[in-house]
């Protein structure tokens, strides 16, 4: 099926960058270039820095960049978000018309038909207002919205691209962090400390070695329990009882029962050595909590940063899979699939296999996606198999990074 | 030209791990297995937790062990220490004659006549102290010290093994970090802390690119120079007055002209959530620092453990150098050599090419070879175009991991 619908299209990137939202672009790229939307779209803009780029027509003509192979892989391998990025929300219509005015301006200026955002909540925020406003406006424009967020939090989808990336940085990280902790014989805990406010997905990652090798942190915390520190301080002694050696993953997003955040420093008094007022993070809270409270060795590592942007350690699902969800996202739209976000499931059987769809975007924006109940252990200190099981496909597969004079090649635009 | 003494042999590795230690290892393994000692050796034991576990007997038949070449190449791919480390530093001879007693005594009862030493600074002390005695009290024993440090700072020898790889991680993660600074287009500065409390051999690698792509952090601060914080400021200005997203590499090492680490917290009130004193890290308080007084949008990264253990990205020469300079160790015991470190230097010439040599020991242990003056450019806030190429030979090639199921297989004995 057609939409009948000629014209350009526009591709843009939003919110925090990860390791694979640039082959989600590159598979969008390519989805129009191979001409899988039957011919209705003629010329891909790509919008510098998200919405922001676009209301200062800062596009860039992508069917005449991408002229060779090469640029494409070399884009598909690269971190963060080629195309730069944004965290506009955009404004309640009623409220400021003129924005939408100046945007349907532009669009019909360049002629587009077609709008690609690839992002996570906020950005189908953007996808379902747009999306809402031209059709109520008569500006016949497909809208779609291309999922990624690192934090695997989107409803609707089996899981998001981009997170698989970050989930195997961080189960491979971990394994390496265990082995370092291992070579001493002293009473030691180290707390690693991953990113996820509000869902634990990533700090479940940390628990994959399980199901590969056995291997995996005494202790997990997620954001979905709450945090008790009594429970923690009996846990924390429970390992060190075991083995030397205690690693513990805990979310950046764990919380007290009183709703507080375990990171969330008291300002009243702590200063540096600046004599500025200091925020702890959350390892780095735990870590003076045991120092204080149970006296052994103790250190934090937050991954921080390099969670979102190591492409040299990319899955190799995730990369493939998040082309094959842009160039999707293309052929969708070609015929004539609107107001929708790209979703996966899996297939039943054994197998892993990918069922590419999309849904209504009004009904994943704004809501999060916790982890499931099934996948926490009774304790609240560690995941189960079946997370394991859930998690060990998206991580398959090491990414073929492109290495030049030792250091990896990406591509600029 | 031979020893004529022909026993069993130890080996032992000590201090902080790295990716590259269970090389070396290995490379003593490879020059035992191969006779590389000229039939000097019969067994080769490993030593558990260096010096501690040879006290406690705690030994393990290397030769018996290591019967397939897939055993010894998994472990030149493993991180941190296979045979496990300690801290220990030997006692003066004549505080603790006991130690020493027992320590010959366990040498005759496995009649061990060559003594590896895997390890760093300290580590050069226990050779240099167990050759003077068993030197003084006539009990034969050829004593090598073979060199391990991320840290570079081995005076006597080019560099050290394991440096290569945690400079190829710095490198690469430093990259990959200013990709995801670069996405958005508020003025933001992001701080990279990275480890070296003396010497600033492993920030400087954070700007390798420059010889690359020319993509580099903005500023580097090494320990070697005072660091001012009203220069710290304006250079900081300065970076950002030309592009919104600046980043700074910093040694956790720096310190103020009153010899006051910069990382280095109140301990006057500063609490966390916990009500806990808070010591900041270097990054943290350069991040509060600039906060409050520039007023951007400031984070930091700190990279910790990962530069030490991240074998995933080691680099080929450091693994490839490290077991060379193992399996040159046993060859120069097995010719008599002793109360030395293995050294390497290299041959005049545009080619990068070693020569793997040794050095009186007790001229290296306890001494801290520092980033040389020409590597740090004149305003003290970069490295020079001679530290780039110094540093780049180190990090060529990309050591082939061994993946299983997506995550790294490491050999645990």
């Amino acid at each position: 099926m057609k939409t009948g619908l000629i014209g350009n299209a526009v591709v843009g990137q939003s919110g925090g960058p990860t390791a694979a939202i640039n082959a989600t672009l590159a598979g969008v790229i390519r989805g129009v270039l191979e001409g899988c939307h039957g011919g209705a779209i003629r010329t891909l803009y790509g919008m510098r820095n998200g919405v922001e780029g676009l209301l200062e027509e800062r596009l860039i003509d992508l069917n005449a960049y991408f002229d060779t192979e090469e640029k494409i892989k070399l884009l598909e391998h690269t971190p963060a978000a080629a195309l730069g990025s944004c965290r506009k929300k955009l404004p309640d219509p009623e409220k400021d018309l003129a924005f939408y005015e100046k945007m349907i301006a532009i669009f019909k200026k360049y002629d587009i038909r077609y709008f690609f955002y690839i992002g996570g909540n906020d950005s189908m925020d953007t996808v379902a207002k747009l999306s809402a406003y031209t059709k109520a406006h008569d500006y016949e424009m497909i809208v779609m919205g291309v999922p990624k967020t690192i934090d695997n939090d989107l409803v609707g989808t089996d899981h998001t691209p981009g997170f698989g990336s970050a989930a195997k940085y961080i189960a491979c990280t971990t394994q390496e962090i265990i082995r370092d902790c291992a070579v001493y014989r002293i009473p030691a805990v180290t707390i690693i400390e991953i990113m996820g406010r509000d869902a634990g997905w990533l700090t479940a990652a940390s628990a994959i070695g399980r199901a590969v090798n056995g291997i995996e942190p005494d202790l997990v915390y997620l954001p979905e329990r709450v945090f008790d520190l009594d429970r923690f301080f009996a846990d924390v002694r429970t390992a060190l009882a075991k083995h030397p050696n205690v690693v513990i993953a805990v979310s950046e997003g764990i919380r007290f029962a009183n709703g507080r955040y375990v990171g969330e420093g008291t300002q009243t008094g702590a200063v540096d050595v600046f004599g500025h007022a200091y925020l702890a993070g959350t390892g780095k809270a735990l870590e003076q909590a045991i120092k204080a409270e149970i006296g052994c060795k103790v250190r934090s590592v937050e991954l921080n940063l390099p969670q979102r942007c190591a492409a040299h350690l990319a899955s190799a699902t995730d990369l493939c899979e998040s082309v094959s969800i842009g160039r999707a996202a293309v052929k969708a739209a070609g015929e004539g699939v609107t107001r929708q976000m790209m979703t996966v499931a899996r297939r039943a059987g054994d197998r892993y296999e990918l069922e590419i769809s999309h849904a209504d975007v009004s009904e994943i924006a704004n809501k999060i996606r916790f982890v499931d109940d099934a996948f926490i252990n009774e304790a609240g200190n560690h995941v189960t198999d079946a997370c394991c099981q859930y998690l060990l496909p998206l991580i398959q597969g090491e990414a073929e990074a492109f290495f030049e004079n030792g250091l990896p090649k990406h591509i600029i635009l």
